[in-house]
């Protein structure tokens, strides 16, 4: 559990700084970029709490939250040409953060008893629903619709961790190599224009 | 209740193909189109779900709303083009889901003990939010907000659902009549034009 | 208490009033117009009582809401040529809906024992969330996010009310120098033209 603890910070560390790094873009003024740093990180397990009925949902229950996006917002807002820089340090983290924030809802909803599939996509929602909400609220359609493989890896990660979990029971090792699993066909994907098909 | 429970089966499967052909109409790539056919599909009576404080949401209880989901949207895709063919037999299909959605919707919350004017909007909520969850994840404003009638109807089915049940009692009877009434009213609407007046 | 019962009415009132002015800008239909007047007039009250686990939301516990809704979507649309003209009124009274609707939420999420930074970011939930569902459902990117001080005055307000809180014990006095807080606040920022920074 350790190692989730740790990923989670950094998950929600960076989502919440691509949240702000997003509303720049938008020409929104601090509060709205700190909502949008607030539901990029937080958006997706929030809506996975909210779907499973695990109330209060994360952050109102644990105020580190909600301190560690302030953090995030303040040092995106001082750093922010440096950031910009590191677009590709940012993008390795941001990859992590769905990696680990798939692991994190799949546990989750298995403690909460849910059949298999949902727990997949529980997982899914978690890491990806930040960034459905973030751009629902700048008024753009979903960009994960529509752009490279991002999902993808969650649900194969989600699925692989079951399988594993199914025969060898609940280890750190399982959620490392899931959770690798997943940053690696992510980065893999991004690296090689991979797409899945569009409906057309 | 058996009547209810193949025409909800009608109705997830037919929203569940409008939201793929949604979707093809948006460029969105696979995953995409599978979110949009399950968020038309379920997002209705999850929002209900949420509403009325009853969790954890239906598809997270009931395994069975996923996989229905996941044939619709195969069979969507592989038979694309004879849908469209279909329109008008898709349009009716629709229009079925609509009705039956109300009264499951209306039926659930008056389970839970809500007031009876409640009780009509849970089931028109059931029946047309998913359409409005779709629009908004694909960027245009609602439809619902602007076209030919598509809620009245529901309004008025449950109105007179309770009117029914009032003096006569619950039965398979009551559920055919209204469902047939909302059904038949949005496809006289369609037929003749019928449009609400708008605020200019 | 007596205080922000009549004040939570006004406020509801006047926030349903200006989301069918919104609406009848956007081309809307009756029922459409009437949704995003409900939306408006209770969307912050609902997310903010999903968020805290507080269910059966406020509306689905107490009829009344849906009533008073009704009453203003009547009046709205009969009055329409005239409330247009008291622009400055409604914008009046909409400032005096945020300012009570903020404490109002504010104590609601205290009783439910959230931290003290939570209770603030739900008092400010309850009162600029309804604009910001009502902007999503027209398909605008939401105002408050690039407007004028808007969610600012609702934050020191809600500060200044644990502060006081904290040293005085809870009493109609600090509710109501709070909420005239939060309502100056916003009434200055706009004479003045204040706006917060924007992330360039």
């Amino acid at each position: 559990m350790n190692i989730l603890f740790y990923f989670d910070i950094i998950g929600t560390f960076v989502f919440a700084i691509s949240g702000v790094l997003t509303a720049s873009t938008k020409k929104f003024d601090v509060f709205g970029a700190f909502i949008i740093a607030f539901v990029t990180a937080l958006g997706g397990g929030t809506l996975r709490d909210i779907l499973l009925g695990n109330f209060p949902v994360v952050w109102v229950r644990d105020l580190n939250y909600l301190y560690l996006i302030m953090v995030a917002f303040v040092i995106a807002l001082v750093f922010k040409k440096h950031i910009i820089k590191l677009r590709k340090t940012l993008f390795l983290f941001d990859t992590i953060g769905i990696g680990v924030f798939t692991i994190l809802g799949l546990q989750k909803a298995l403690e909460l008893g849910v059949p298999a599939p949902i727990a997949v996509a529980m997982g899914t929602i978690s890491a990806v629903f930040g960034g459905v909400l973030r751009d629902i609220l700048c008024g753009t359609a979903p960009l994960i619709f529509r752009r490279e493989i991002y999902a993808t890896p969650c649900i194969m990660g989600g699925m692989t961790y079951l399988l594993l979990l199914h025969f060898t029971g609940k280890t750190n090792m399982i959620i490392l190599i899931t959770a690798l699993m997943i940053i690696s066909i992510r980065l893999l994907a991004v690296r090689n224009g991979w797409s899945l098909p569009r409906v057309k």
